[in-house]
C-alpha cells in the first residue's frame, strides 16, 4: 500500500567510492581489490569514481581502467556498481564529457555494460538539468541497444537548486518525455553543498545540515528512491560513523557514503536490528546499557542508587537528588528510567502477535516487555506496555523489511546473517508481514 | 492585515480521538462518555476513530454506533465534532470505503449531521488527493442539501507527498474547480509517517520530526488552515506532554492530539497565558522558577550564591565559577541570568500601554518589568527593558488571540477561565486589541 | 562554476536599521551619524527605516528626512544604501503608500537617487506579491530616467507565504515579464514571522526558526541572493550575537541585522578569518582554546589530567574518567579531543598548496596540521591530516572569497584589514583561487 518505488530494492545500505581515483598511482590495483569484496565486505552499491578524486587529465585513463575491472570482476560482484561520471549544472563542456564517459563505459564492445546498473550524476541542478541526463542515458540505451530504462541514475545533491528540485521529483517523473523513473538515489554531496551555500565553519568541518537530509529522504520518500548520505571524513572515527547512522535512520536515511572497506562492513551492519536486545538507563545526559545476566538486569554504576529501607519504603539517588519511594511509586520512577532495545527476535515476536489479533478481530493489542532490574543489589520486576494498532505493527515492519530486503538480494551475505541471527530467525523473518 | 482563516476559529487547542475505536466492546460506553465531557474536559474537536483503531470488518458497525451517539448527544457536546473515517491515497476502494462511511453519517435520516462539523481524512498523498475527498464531500453536501463548503476537512499529514503537497496548497485552494477552503486541521500523523519514510530508531520511539512540524506549521499559516501536532503515545508523562506543546506552540503548531480525558485537560491549559508570572534563573543547563515572597523573587538553591564583600563590593559564584563585581556589574550579570515569564495580567497591561502610545504618535516605547532578587539573603533590584514596536505587539497578541478564541467558541469553559483568572482580567483580555 | 549572482557582491555582512525611525524626536540627528559610519563601523548596508519603527502619521515626515540626509552625505557613505518603505501583502493602501514613498525619494529633483542602491520592502507574500514590487519599481525607474534593474530589491521574509515563495524564485527570476533578477538580500523578519505563524514561547522570546534560516540560506543560494538574518534584540549581548553568526554562517547566512554601530562593528569582523590560528580542546560539553605559548599548546584547566607513569605508559583523566594508555593510544585520544581553527594565513597556505598539486595532476592531497600539546607538563607532538580533494579546496575558498568580496567593495575597510592581518597575508589572499 506505500508508494511504488522505482526499484525492487527499498534500502540500500552502503554506497562505496573510494577516496582514491580510478585513475592514477596504484588505481588499477585498488579498484580490482574493490571489486572482488564479497559477504559484509562487499558494498549494496559499488561507485567507481571518475569525477572528484581524479584530476581531470586522468580521467580518460579511468574510463579504461573501470572497464578493465568491471568486465573482469564485474559478473561476481556481489552487489550492483553504478560509475560516477562528471557533471555539473552549470558546465555544458562537463556535461557532455559526462554524457562520453557513459557511453564508453557502457560500449557492448567494451564488456563492461552487462554489469553496470546505472550512474552516479554529481552536481546536478533543477530538474531540467536532470533531465538532461536521463536523456544522455537514453540516447545511450538506444545506440547500445539496451531496454529503456534499464540502466538506474543517482544523483549528487550538493547544490540549493537540487535540493529544491528534490520537491517536484514526483510529480515530474511520470511525463511521457522523460524517464526519470529511473532514478535511485538521492545522495547528499555536503561538501560541495556547502559551498554553493557559502557556508563557513571555525574550524572547516562540515555542518551538520539535518533539513537538507529531511529534505532528500522526503523526496526519495515521495519519489520511490533511496536516500543516502554523504561521506562522513573522519575515517578512524568509528563510533562517530555509527552515531550519524543512527541519527540518518531516524530521518529515514537508510544509507551512507564509505570511503573505506572498513566504513563498508560497519555501515552494512548498523541498520540491521541486533541479535539480543538490551535494557537502557537513561539518564539526564546519558544514556547506559545494563547488564543482562541471567535474565535480569543489572546496574552497576554509581550515577543512580537505590536502597530499602522499610517493607513497602525506598531511597532512590538519581543524579545527587534522593526521593524516597514506595514499591508502586518506585516502578513508575523506574519505568520512565528505563527502555528497552528490541532484538530481531522480540520484532518478529510482536508483529506475529499482532498479525494473529488482526486476524481474530482485534485493532489495537498491547504489548508488554517485562524484565527484572537490580540496582545495588535491590531487585525490582517491571513491565512496560506499548498499544500496537495498525500503524505501530507497519512502522515496526521497517527493520524487518530492511532484513527481507538485504536477505533477498545479497545471497553473499547469507552466513552472515545467519551466524548473526541463528537460522531459525532468518526464517521467521523473512516469513512474517509478507501476504500484505 | 494577516491572512485570511477559512474559519472563525484560529486556534484548535485539543484533536480528541479516544484510542479505542467506535465499534467493539465497550466503544458504546466509551462513545456515549467522550460524547458527554464538558468544561476543560471537553476538547476543542472530537474525533470519534472509525480507521486505525477499528478493525476492517467492525467498520459498518462503527458508522451505527457513531451515528447514535452522535445524534443523540450531538447538540449538547461544546466543541466540534469531526469523525475520522479511511482513505488511502495508494488505495481505491479504501477511498470509496471511506466516501460511503461519510454519506451514511451525514444522511438526514439518521440525525446526526446537523452535529458534524467536518471530517478528518488520513492518509491523503499529493493534492490532488486531497482534491478527490473534497469531491466526495462536495457531492455529499449536494446529495444531502447541505450548503457547498459547509462541512470541513481536515487531514492527517503521514507521507512524504502530503508533507510536500501543504506547500502548493494556498496556491491551489482558491480555483474554481475545488472547495479547498473547506480545509481546517493539518495534522501530523508521525506513526505512520515514520512508516512511510522508511525511518527507525532503535527502541521503536518516534522521531522529533521537528522539519514535519514546522512544514505543517507553515503550510497552515499560509493556507489559512490550523497545525495540530500528532499522538503522544506515552499516556503517563504529563510533564513530557507539557514540554512536547511548549516545543510546538514555538513553531506555531498550538494544537496536540489527544488520547484520553486527562490529556485533553492538559491540552486545552497548556497554551492559556498563565495567572501569575514569575522569574527564571536561567543556568547553564537548568531552568529555575524563583520563588516569589512579597513582590521579591528569592533564590534558595546552591547552584549560585552571592556575598557582599565590600561597600561596592559582591562575589558570584556560578557553576563553580566565582567572580567579584561591583554593584553595577553584579546587576548586569544577574539581568542575564534571569528572565521573566509574563502573566495574562501583564500581557494585557502591555498591550494597553502600547496601544496608547500609537494613538499619540510613538511608534515604539521601552516597556520595563523590575523586581528584587535575593539570593542567600542579599537583595538586588533588577529591571529589564524591552522595545516594543507594532510587530512586538503584534507577536504578543497571539496569546491573547489564542484566550479570545477560546472564550469565544467554548461558552462552557467561561465558568472555569474566571476562575483561573478573574473576571477583571478576562474582560479586559477580551477588549484589547479588537479595533485592528 | 556557481550559480550566477544578481549581483557583483556575494556576501553581505550587515544589514543596518537603526531602532529609531528617521521621522520623530532626534530622527535628523541619529540619520545624520549614521551616515557619517566610516571603515569597520559602517555597515555593506545601511537602511533607513521608513517601516516599523515609523508611526504611521510621521511617515511623510521620514521620507523629507531621508531624502535631505541622503543627498547631503550619501556621496561619501561607503556602504550601501537600501531604504525601507511601507509594504504588505494584505493591504493594498499600504503598498501603494510604498510606491509613492520609493517614487519620493528617487525623484531626481531631491539629489539623493545617485546614492540609492535599492529598496527593502518588507511583509511580502507570495511570489506574485514580490511582482508587484517589482513592477512599482520598473515604473519607477521609467520615470524618472534611470536603467531598468539599477534598483535592487530587498525582501524581509515575515511570512510562512514569503517562507514559500522563496522555493519558486529561481524558476520565476528569468521571465521576461518580471525584473525581478534585481533581487538582492533576503532577511528574515523573525518578530512578524512569529505573529503570522501564531508562534508562542512563555518568556515571549523569539524562537529559533532554524528551519527558516536554512530555506532562506537556500532559496538565496539557488536565486543568486544574499541571505541575512534578522534582528538580535538583546543588544547588551555580544557574546549571543557572535554566536547566533556562528550558526547562521554554518547554514549559509552571511549577513546579519545590526541594531546599533556596536554591532555593526561585531557584524563587520565576526565573518573574516581570524589573524592566527588555535587549537581547541573538545570536552563533553564544553570548548576550551589552549593557550599558544613559543608554539605549544598549553592547557592549564583541571577537566582534563595527564600522567606519564612509565616509559611507554600514561594515565590520562577526562571527565572524571581515568584510562591508562601507550604513547600510540595517547595520541589518538589527544587527536580526538583537538580540532584547529585555521587562521587566514593557514587557509591561503592550503589553497596555494594545492593549487600546485592540481597542476602537477594530482586529484587529492593530504594536509597535515601539527602541534605540541602540553598538559600538566608533559608534552605531546600531535599531527592531523585532512584528505583536500576539489571540493574541499572550493568549500575552504568560501572565508577567502569573503575576505576578498569585502577588499574590493569596502576600500575604506583597507586600513583596519591590514592592521588586522598584515599587508603579505592581504595580498596573498587577494591572488589566491581567482584563476578559476
Amino acid at each position: 500500500m506505500s508508494s511504488d518505488r522505482n526499484y525492487e530494492r527499498e534500502f540500500v545500505r552502503t554506497f562505496f567510492t573510494s577516496p582514491t581515483a580510478v585513475s592514477g598511482e596504484n588505481s588499477a590495483k585498488m579498484l580490482q581489490s574493490a571489486a572482488q569484496l564479497r559477504g559484509m565486505q562487499a558494498p549494496d552499491t559499488w561507485i567507481p569514481d571518475n569525477e572528484d578524486a581524479t584530476a581531470p587529465s586522468m580521467r580518460a585513463e579511468g574510463v579504461q581502467n573501470l572497464v578493465e575491472v568491471v568486465s573482469e570482476h564485474g559478473a561476481d560482484f556481489p552487489g550492483e556498481i553504478h560509475p560516477r561520471v562528471v557533471w555539473h549544472r552549470d558546465d555544458p563542456s562537463t556535461r557532455y564529457e559526462g554524457f562520453k564517459q557513459m557511453l564508453e563505459i557502457t560500449d557492448p564492445e567494451n564488456g563492461a555494460v552487462e554489469h553496470i546498473d546505472g550512474f552516479v550524476i554529481p552536481e546536478v541542478g533543477d530538474l531540467d538539468d536532470w533531465k538532461k541526463a536521463d536523456e544522455f542515458i537514453t540516447i545511450i540505451e538506444h545506440e547500445h541497444g539496451l531496454d529503456e530504462g534499464s540502466l538506474s541514475m543517482s544523483v549528487i545533491i550538493e547544490s540549493g537548486e537540487a535540493e529544491l528540485a528534490m520537491s517536484d521529483l514526483r510529480a515530474e517523473k511520470g511525463k511521457p518525455s522523460n524517464n526519470l523513473e529511473r532514478l535511485f538515489l538521492l545522495v547528499d554531496g555536503q561538501v560541495d553543498y556547502t559551498k554553493d551555500m557559502r557556508a563557513m565553519t571555525p574550524t572547516g568541518e562540515l555542518p551538520a545540515w539535518a533539513e537538507l537530509r529531511h529534505n532528500t529522504s522526503r523526496g526519495a520518500s515521495a519519489a520511490g528512491c533511496i536516500a543516502v548520505d554523504g561521506p562522513y571524513d573522519d575515517i578512524r572515527d568509528v563510533e562517530g560513523y555509527r552515531e550519524r547512522m543512527v541519527e540518518n535512520r531516524a530521518m529515514g536515511m537508510t544509507g551512507i557514503w564509505a570511503l573505506t572497506p572498513g566504513q563498508v562492513v560497519t555501515a552494512n551492519e548498523a541498520p540491521l536490528p541486533p541479535k539480543t536486545g538490551s535494557w537502557l538507563l537513561e539518564l539526564d545526559d546519558d544514556e547506559i546499557e545494563l547488564d543482562a545476566e541471567d535474565g535480569r538486569q543489572v546496574y552497576d554504576g554509581d550515577e543512580l542508587s537505590l536502597e530499602q529501607v522499610g517493607d513497602d519504603s525506598y531511597v532512590l539517588r538519581v543524579d545527587g537528588e534522593e526521593q524516597e519511594l514506595d514499591a508502586e511509586e518506585l516502578h513508575e520512577e523506574l519505568l520512565d528510567l528505563t527502555t528497552y532495545v528490541p532484538s530481531m527476535d522480540d520484532i518478529v515476536d510482536s508483529m506475529e502477535e499482532f498479525e494473529a489479533a488482526k486476524e481474530a478481530g482485534k485493532g489495537a493489542i498491547a504489548m508488554t516487555q517485562a524484565t527484572t532490574l537490580v540496582i545495588d543489589g535491590v531487585e525490582v520486576d517491571i513491565a512496560k506496555d506499548r498499544m500496537w494498532d495498525e500503524a505501530t505493527y507497519q512502522a515496526a515492519m521497517t527493520p524487518v523489511a530492511l532484513f527481507q530486503d538485504v536477505y533477498e538480494h545479497r545471497p553473499d551475505q547469507h552466513d552472515a546473517l545467519e551466524e548473526m541471527y541463528g537460522e531459525g530467525i532468518v526464517e521467521r523473518a523473512m516469513a512474517v508481514g509478507t501476504d500484505d
